[in-house]
This record gives C-alpha cells, structure tokens and sequence, in this order.
C-alpha cells in the first residue's frame, strides 16, 4: 500500500492510500481520517461513500466531516466511486463508468470484472483496512451522498449486522425507477431485473429493512429531487414501521453546501450508536 | 453584477458573483456567504484572503468556515487572487502573474493595470459588498492563508481603522526578505525596495502595529516555513508589545487540512471583537 499523503487534521491524521485491488483488477485510491485516539488504540469507522463524477477525495476535502468526527473519537473513510486506470472501460456519459460504479458487481461487457464496487467496499477494503489500521471493525456506521446515500442505504440492508446505523444525503433512493438507476442497472447488471432489486433501498426496505436506526437528509430545492425519488423510500420506510428519521430540508439542493450543512447531524447520529 | 450560483448553505446562503471591475479593468468574481441573519438587517464581515494559486472557490469550499460563521451570525467574502481573463499578463510560474497578485497594485509592466488587487479588496469590493448585500460595513474583520494571510495582515494594518481584528493562517509574513515576496514585490512594484515596505507584515509591525488583536497559526510540519517566516513577525510583535496570540501548531503543514482544523478558532475570535 503506498502513502499518497498524510495531514495531520483536526488533532489527527487524514491519509490517502493506494493499493492494488484484488476485486477491481486496478489500483484503488482511498481517504481515511484517524482522529487523535487511534493513537491509543482501535476507533470505531464511519464509512462515507461518494456521489457521480467524485472520486476519495470530494468529500474528504469538501464535506467538513472531520470537525466531527474528530469531536467524537471516529475514523472516516472515503472509498472512490468506481475502479480507475487506462484499463478501465468507460463511458462518454457522467453518469456510467468511471466515477459511477453504483456500489455493484458488474456481469455484463465491458464493466465486468472491473466494476466490483459492492465487494471491493463490502469485503476487500473493509478486510485491508481492519488489517492495516487502528479501527475497530466491530463498531462501524456508514453514509454517502446521492449514488453514495444509494450505496450507504444498500449495503447497510445487504449485509445485515455490519452497520450499527446508517445515514444518506439525498440518496438516490429507487433507482429501479429512476433515470439515475434503469440505466446503470441495465448496463451493469443486464435487463433481468431480478438482479437490481439488491441494489433498491426502496425495494430492500420493503423486502426486509434495517436492524438500527436510519437517518436521510433530502433538500426540497434539490435539483435532482425526481430522480432520487424520496417519496418512494419514505412510502416503504413508514409502512414497514421501521425505525428512522426522514427530513426534507427547506431550500437545500444536491451541492455540497448541503451534505457539509447536515454533517455535524449525521456524525452525531452515528456516533451515539458507535460509541454506545 | 451575475449571480454564478447560490446555494443554501447552514442556514444562509453561499453566492458566487461576477462583476466588472473598474479596479482590475477585467471581470472579477468573488463567493460571500451570508448567514441567515442577514435577512433581518446588516451582518458583520470578514474577509477571507486566499494563497497562490487559489481563486474565490477554494477556500469557499475547503476551509469549513461557514459552520463556524452561520453559528455567529457573520458573512464571510472570499475574493479571487489575482484579475483574469485572457487580455490579462501571466508567468508559467505557479507564484507570479494569474492567483498570485501579492494584494499590491503593480506598478510595473506588463502587471499594471489590471494588477490591482490592494485597490480591489480595499475599495472597490467593499464598496459594492455594502451597496449590494445586508452588511455592517462599519464592524469589518479580516483573515487569510499564506500569501492571503500576508494580504489579511498587510492591510489590516494598512488600513488603521478598518478592520477590528485580523488573523492568518501560515502567513506570508516578512516577504521582502524570502523568494516568496522579493520575486514578486520586484516584478509588480520594481526594483525601489522603499515602495515595498507597506506589503511586509513584519516590517509594518515594526513601523506602527495594528490597533487591535491578531491571531496567527502556523503548522510547525509546514512545508515552506522557511519562506513564510514567522520568526521575524514573532519578533516585531513582542518588541512592540502588540496585543497578539501567535500559535505554532505541532505537525500541521500548509494545506487546507490545517486551515480547516483552526478555523473555528479563527471565526470564534473574530466574532468576539465583531460582536462586541
């Protein structure tokens, strides 16, 4: 694994990483925060996956998430959105192929093998990063933004007893019905839409929801707001009786300036699981 | 005056606006966040000066002061570095020419005219900041990182009066006497070295201090430490007595991850003396 940069941060450290990923087939980039007590031991892990076109680093420099989770005693880790390199196939679209990896394992040409996102943050990464650093991989919480709050919400109810809580910025919450979902599933997954439904909160709430607490952030003014459908999530969350905390923040869009305005919310959030 | 964009941002909003410059003689485009208050009547201002190579996003983006400024109830502006455009002079080096200006108004060609960024955030930006949005020009602080942490001190003392308090990040701070500051001052002001005092911190402290606090953080681990010099503005403040808190931060470097890590400090001081 090669250090691309280590800066000391709020007390701690906030490093990018690149290895060589078994499951994507590529080298793979990652950020991770270390607060100051992970210098005396192992940290609980908040894991923050990224929207389209982002990469490790837009929300490690952008998102303002390590005020708080330096607060509370957590580690973050900002995976990339989709496997990198010349190698890689990709799309003219912004939406498909690098940087728009879905949190999926891709079988169709030409994304297969490359496009492993779900094992490369359900198996590969977890696995390096419990190895290689002080974090305690029993206490993990995980969010994201947009097709990261897709992939948060996704892999929180796939892989049951991993996540202690799970939180989303403006998910995009029912891709099998949306613009922002039939396509990738389809490019990815082929048309059999057996296959997508794993890759549905909506759906995935319906089927089964979630063992702990739920927190979404969406704004009212989000531009992209049709295609994140929250109405749909909301429908499934209130009619399973699950346990969550849905808001619709007034005057809010898709930016940036939205995820860092809920931030300390969301830290918060997870923290009062991971350190309970 | 163009809106770019406006984004709601902790509660207030973070514009980005474009105007032609009389000063610069080229469009200039500068972010101002305005904190929710403001819709009820004037806020308090502080200005955020930026380093090479930056322009108005990068510090509106990275530096996490809206959590801190939307908390107490101040506007932050973040000017651009330099003017632009393609009718305006530039250098292949990363520390002359476009986001370098040095907050000086060149005198010498081919910088003059449009190189007249101390004219710029001292005049004509404030004048149309206090026609145009809900601010109490009258309760004005300043701020800045590296070449924008010498622009921040430079002026605050330039301008007695103006500005009720000044801080800096990693600052810039004896530039008549390091590669970043003589390269500069010469090319924009000529080689007369008695026309560069008024743009040296250290020698402006020597010369008539500032009446009212400063506070400064440098990281100890700061890559170009030797160039910013905090050794000569430590000394100039304790032989004048000014009233001054000068902070060296073990293992920070130079990045936005160490102007981040501080910036509530920084936000919380200024309020103190804004509020007041």
């Amino acid at each position: 694994m090669d250090i691309q940069s280590e800066n000391r941060c709020f007390g701690g450290v906030q490093g990018v990483y690149t290895h060589a990923s078994a499951t994507c087939k590529c080298d793979m980039t990652f950020g991770l925060f270390l607060p100051e007590e992970a210098k005396d031991g192992p940290v609980p892990l908040l894991w923050y996956l990224s929207g389209l076109t982002c990469t490790h680093e837009n929300a490690m420099t952008k998102a303002g998430a390590q005020a708080w989770a330096a607060e509370e005693g957590i580690a973050l880790v900002f995976p990339d959105t989709s496997p990198r390199g010349a190698e890689v196939a990709d799309d003219e679209a912004y939406d498909l192929g690098k940087g728009a990896g879905f949190y999926v394992n891709a079988t169709q040409s030409p994304w297969a093998p490359h496009f492993s996102m779900w094992d490369y943050v359900a198996t590969e990464l977890p696995a390096l990063l419990g190895e290689t650093f002080a974090l305690d991989m029993e206490r993990q919480a995980i969010t994201g933004h947009s097709m990261g709050g897709h992939g948060a919400l996704t892999l929180a109810m796939g892989l049951p007893g991993r996540f202690r809580s799970v939180s989303a910025f403006a998910p995009i919450a029912n891709p099998t019905a949306s613009d922002w979902g039939r396509k990738q599933l389809s490019a990815y997954l082929g048309d059999d839409e057996t296959a997508w439904a794993p890759h549905d909160a909506t759906l995935l709430m319906e089927a089964n929801g979630f063992d702990g607490p739920i927190l979404t952030d969406t704004g009212t003014a989000d531009q992209f707001i049709d295609l994140l459908r929250p109405e749909a999530l909301a429908n499934a969350v209130a009619k399973r009786r699950q346990q969550a905390v849905l808001r619709l923040q007034p005057g809010y869009d898709h930016s940036y300036f939205f995820v860092a305005s809920f931030m300390e919310d969301h830290v918060r959030f997870h923290a009062d699981h991971l350190m309970a």
